[in-house]
């Protein structure tokens, strides 16, 4: 049997991968006097008091709604909010799993921008943040900022952010391989969506000097008629020299190439156009937009996919649940750029001593991941000014370490 | 320290009463593969093709949404969706315990009656059945309705229908007592709000005959301008001579008093004028329409509460677990009138031979009731035709059994 037929299987044995669990017994009268009537009343009146106390008698205070409607999940394109909610339970235990977070998945059965934005605004009593997930470009763009403007909790789509942070953290590394800094990079990104969009502009905030996106159609550049709003907006920002063309002209002289789009679309010819000791991220899934031999034999220095079968996996597991952690545990009301940006340092940092060419990046199942994430956003949240609750950033880290288990 | 003061204080050291637990282990790359990417893609797949299967490959087919507005909370009153968060993590902490339901807070931050139908018409892919809570009456029984007609799972106002239940269930064994049939008696509601109405339709859909419901300003009657749309309703099915005047005078020659309204409502007098060995169930809360020893000194046959310190007291907690465990294992697209007259007879008939004035319901902590509540609305559901996957009653008895822990 193999992975699909297996994991088939196992869905169906397990009946759900996440439950709804009691911290509370309920044994007799007096319990049930104590967690429901008569005596719920007076955390009720409290939080009707001061709203704040939500955070307090509730588990709103961990609790992240990971929200769907299905219109881009996975490969699989747009399937709808049912077909999504496999994906969504998955991310809800790897919250949980990974970070200690309580997680749980929301998917809505409307792709209108105006009935999703609604809903999460309206379910903002029961959740103390937002993961959105899965949402097709360029909507999420706009379900993301208006969620952000009107909300106080962190909205975090992590298709977009998630990856941009794991991906920044490899680049940190590989720039110290390839001895450069991050502003030497020229930057080419392979997938105008989601994800390229908000890599494109973590770069940016870090320092790179220049960065070229490219979509199915080529270069994003002002002679294009065919670019939608975001797409037009990154031109403000990128390409400086407004360059137009195919990839394979983007990458001429460029020194780091960023895919998240489609496989195949690298050939070893333009690995070797490029300039000294490329960087390469090929995260195309399945198969990348070239294998990583074939990179590495044509010049490239460092190279990461989205494969857990290749060294450098880039993937979003090794952010999104200590993201989250060390924003719910100082109360943040946004992840902001200091905080994906510290993540993403706080990342790159756990590689130490092991950096090399086939090791950029922490491996998924290392449990001091969420740990050292968790501090570091907790951390910069402070600094930035978004932390509602200050907490020394070693709690945090010692808290995440409890709620994964693996407190010494 | 009093049970008010320690309710409050557990409700901060729990730091929530529920949490999100996973079924399925992360501890390698293999099982994220499995329970993740990519196999996580084949059950996407196949709800894709057929989006029933959403019940075999996620946690829907086992969980309820517990839906508030916060305008009707407790005896609290119009108090918001912040602070009706207690309430609705309690239910869903009694709904796991006493049935094995996974049951989640949604406290929506609207009291406008489209956009909560809406926001819960948009959460159906996650959800299997919706249990309306604490929302303020007329308001509530439209949402219901509406939900009703357009959702294709079970919809239970359990301030309604819960209610209406459980007090039929002592009914039906106070006629028992009393040598009455149901269609003897003559019955008066106090309150003519969610509860009252909703039990009186229950009551007469099992053979009542004369329904008389009072509100704060008397008898609902033909006379009276000030009647919502729900009282007038009423009128078509109950107080048939249409009689006008005070509680008081409604209640002369009767031999069932109702009260789901307020405290002291009813005195040893008003028992007196009613017919021979009345059936008194005074539920009002905390403090009852009448004090039990009262109203068996001016001649009550038996007496029912809704506190836990008195014989026979009304508790919700009997009904609304083993009713949503019966629908959703044969996968009910409704919970309608027989599938609640089965729920009343099957905990009426728990009390078997230790039936007296003083116990004419199951206690909560009997943990006999879910299994058996269950089991019998699962019939009614299949012998009614809204059950989508029939069972063996048994099989749902002994499934309760399992979840609740208390299978032999």
């Amino acid at each position: 049997m193999n992975i699909q037929e297996r994991a088939l299987e196992l869905h169906k044995e397990w009946q759900g991968k996440i439950e709804v669990c009691s911290r509370v017994p309920v044994r007799d009268r007096m319990d049930l006097s104590l967690a429901y009537t008569p005596g719920v009343a007076e955390p009720c009146k409290e939080i009707h008091k001061d709203p704040k106390l939500v955070d307090v008698y509730t588990r709103r205070w961990n609790m992240v709604a990971v929200v769907s409607d299905g219109s881009a999940v996975l490969g699989l394109g747009n399937i709808g909010a049912r077909a999504a909610m496999p994906v969504m339970e998955g991310k809800s235990l790897l919250f949980k799993t990974f970070a200690g977070v309580d997680a749980f998945p929301i998917c809505i059965d409307s792709q209108d921008v105006d009935e999703i934005v609604r809903t999460v605004q309206l379910l903002t009593p029961t959740f103390g943040g937002v993961n959105l997930e899965d949402i097709a470009a360029p909507r999420c763009f706009e379900i993301e900022r208006r969620l952000k403007e009107t909300t106080d909790i962190p909205i975090f789509h992590d298709d977009q952010h998630g990856t941009a942070v794991v991906v920044l953290s490899g680049i940190i590394n590989a720039c110290k391989i390839t001895k450069r800094e991050l502003n030497d990079l020229q930057v080419v990104i392979n997938g105008a969506g989601a994800a390229g969009i908000a890599t494109a502009k973590l770069l940016l905030s870090v320092g790179v000097k220049d960065v070229i996106l490219c979509d199915s159609r080529g270069i994003v550049c002002s002679k294009r008629q065919d670019l939608n709003q975001e797409k037009r907006e990154m031109l403000k920002i990128s390409n400086k020299e407004d360059r137009c063309g195919t990839l394979a002209d983007a990458m001429v002289g460029a020194n780091c190439f960023i895919g998240l789009s489609v496989k195949d679309a690298v050939t070893q010819d333009m690995v070797r156009s490029m300039g000294k000791d490329p960087i390469i991220f090929a995260m195309a899934n399945p198969v990348p937009e070239i294998y990583p031999d074939k990179a590495r034999e044509a010049g490239a220095a460092v190279v990461g996919t989205g494969r857990s079968d290749f060294p450098n996996q880039v993937n979003n597991v090794l952010g999104f649940p200590g993201i989250f952690r060390g924003a719910l545990d100082v109360k943040a009301s946004d992840i902001n750029e200091p905080m994906k940006i510290a993540a993403a340092h706080a990342l790159a940092d756990l590689v130490g001593d092991r950096l090399s060419p086939d090791f950029v990046m922490p491996e998924a199942f290392d449990l001091r991941v969420a740990p050292a994430v968790a501090a570091a956003v907790a951390k910069a949240a402070m600094e930035s000014g978004v932390a509602r609750e200050p907490k020394d950033p070693e709690w945090v880290k010692k808290h995440t370490e409890e709620l994964i288990g693996v407190a010494k």
